[in-house]
């Protein structure tokens, strides 16, 4: 690794730093109160007195109930635990064979989907997005039939930053009887989380996108959800994810979600300052670029742009040089083939959607950074023109 | 949490307390080197380069590739992904429908293959153990038919310590190209792991049974194994488990293993005489008591007991009383009805097999703690029997 002494980190839809205080509460889960949760001595006592604080912190936060909340190794577990658990409880319990979806899904849930198509024999619908990449609630209301089980629609997209219209999917599925699961990796901490207004039946958050520790996601099950375990093992959270709980993880990611919703009001306002310079300096100063996604219905520290003609990686590549991290989409796809699915979907077409960036801002960054971006981005994109 | 000045933890079978030197290696990649292994900037370069030390570090102590290693959020997912992974790839590619295992299994190997029976209807047969827990590998060639696509038997067992002969499983399974997976939970860092001997396809670990952290598991995958991810998503680790990947975790899980490998010789000579002396006293001094599993081939951290006529969770609570940690079981096994169904496997009558107790030694026990637990345990039991 080679950086310039002045590093700016423009990805916090990648990951973000633990913060220190959370770092903190996780400290006395390692070596003290190391016991397994499950064991029923005084180490063992310990540890599930600290994981069921975390999960009443959890529950606050989310309005919900302790027991509706279910620790995981990672988020993209958490959304698999959904799909998967509630497909197959929908076959089980001869409730449908249909699951419908949205094409800019991340990953965690597109890819899921396709094995329980691809493998297990389920049906899939994918309603269109618009130009922002929204869902439009009537499109899924027109997309179920008697044997849809679950609808899984992501609450703010990774790459593009739009936000989904939550309230009105669930509704529809509530009416109609069917299971919603949201993704709402990508918002929380940064979106209101209230359970009856998203009025989602499964919810899946990751502790290290709002400043928690890698390896621990959770997913929140509406009461009296049916469920097949995707993974098998003990009877740890319920029977719903076994393996010893990872109570440090379990600990830092209530604290980092507790944080972040004290703090997200004020931090959201301070972001979406720094967020609107940076979109209006880029469009003003790079000839043919454009913002994409939604131009207000999108997350408040998430900046994605397409510049035509221009490869996002190399974007990134020579951001990079300057000591400057961005993304030219999701971190997970880093690698893959451009263009982006994402901006495909939206109907970007080809000359635009490989030149994909994102810029997303966090609690370290001020307007400095933003200056800073702006001095060298559009030489950046400038160059590669020319040399292409 | 009311326990006695002094406490002596004896269930390190069931978690081990974060090595200080394991804590200390993980603690960079929290805040530090933050990044996300896949991103292609300087802070996803400083985080992959910390993911492919731990890799190589596992590898050198399992002598094998680093690309044959896949880090997990658990040891119970590692086992998942090898009994899901396998049998799906199997049937993909129309290589059997037949799974052999033990009775002994834990959970996350025994309910993983009941559901992938019940829900997916493969077939499997549970082949016997002897009076001491010990698998033949006679029968294990007599169980495989042309259908037979894996067999997992545990390296040692979590409740009663007997250690199988996985050479000879290995052998067989190799002559009859049948894949052998097996779980080394209660193995790691405690027996030889050299693939070359153990002859396994597959091979499963736990970070925090050897002192490292918890919600960090290993799944050894020997090259050109077909697996079908059990959990889907991103691209991460070669696409055989997606989701951003616990750097820290994997740190801490490689860092702890290699000390582990490197005091085993020593720790397990220390451990075993204090074994032996727990064993004999136990005996000794106390009626109608006999040891579980295996006289000699055991893991040498572990002693395993059952007293006739007296309930282990009795005992447990008693000694916790008197501030000695201990598990009448397996710790994920907790609440279960008594009795367990690894010491009924095994042909112990009820009134023998509901008296399970474990006793499992660590780094921090020493001759102190089991002269305190030969002091207290044969009271404990006589006062049960005569309240019985």
């Amino acid at each position: 690794m080679s950086t310039p002494e002045r590093t700016i980190y423009l990805d916090h839809s990648a990951t973000t730093p633990v913060d220190p205080r959370v770092a903190e509460a996780m400290a006395p889960y390692w070596s003290a109160a190391f016991g397994n949760s499950k064991s029923s001595h005084g180490f063992g006592q310990a540890a599930a007195s600290g994981l069921e604080g975390a999960r009443q912190t959890a529950a606050d936060v989310l309005g919900c109930r302790p027991a509706e909340i279910v620790f995981t190794g990672s988020g993209t577990e958490a959304d698999n635990l959904a799909l998967r658990g509630a497909a197959w409880a929908a076959r089980q319990n001869g409730r449908g064979n249909h699951i419908i979806t949205s094409p800019i899904e991340h990953h965690a849930v597109g890819h899921t989907v396709d094995q329980l198509h691809d493998l297990f024999g389920f049906e899939v619908t994918r309603v269109a997005v618009d130009e922002h990449g929204r869902v439009d609630p009537d499109d899924v209301a027109a997309a179920i039939r008697s044997n849809t089980c679950l609808v899984s629609v992501m609450m703010a997209n990774n790459e593009i930053g739009t936000v989904q219209r939550m309230s009105g999917i669930g509704k529809v599925c509530r009416e109609r009887g069917v299971l919603f699961h949201t993704d709402a990796i990508q918002a929380a901490g940064r979106l209101p989380l209230e359970l009856d207004d998203i009025n989602a039946d499964l919810l899946a958050l990751s502790a290290h996108k709002f400043y928690g520790p890698k390896g621990v996601g959770l997913l929140y099950v509406r009461r009296d959800t049916a469920l097949v375990p995707a993974i098998t093992g003990g009877g740890h959270e319920r029977g719903r994810r076994p393996g010893t709980v990872n109570v440090a993880g379990a600990v830092g990611l209530a604290t980092a979600l507790r944080l972040a919703e004290e703090e997200r009001v004020t931090e959201t306002a301070r972001l979406r300052r720094l967020r609107d310079q940076l979109i209006e300096g880029v469009l003003t100063s790079i000839p043919e670029s454009r913002l994409t996604g939604h131009p207000t219905e999108r997350l408040a520290h998430h900046a994605s742009f397409a510049f035509r003609g221009v490869e996002g990686e190399s974007v990134v590549l020579n951001l990079d040089l300057e000591g400057i991290a961005a993304s030219s989409g999701a971190a997970c796809a880093e690698g893959e083939p451009e263009p982006s699915f994402v901006v495909t979907a939206m109907g970007l077409p080809p000359e635009w959607s490989i030149g994909s960036l994102r810029l997303t801002l966090g609690r370290t960054n001020d307007e400095a950074d933003v200056a800073r971006v702006l001095e060298v981005l559009p030489g950046i994109v400038e160059q590669l023109r020319a040399c292409g």
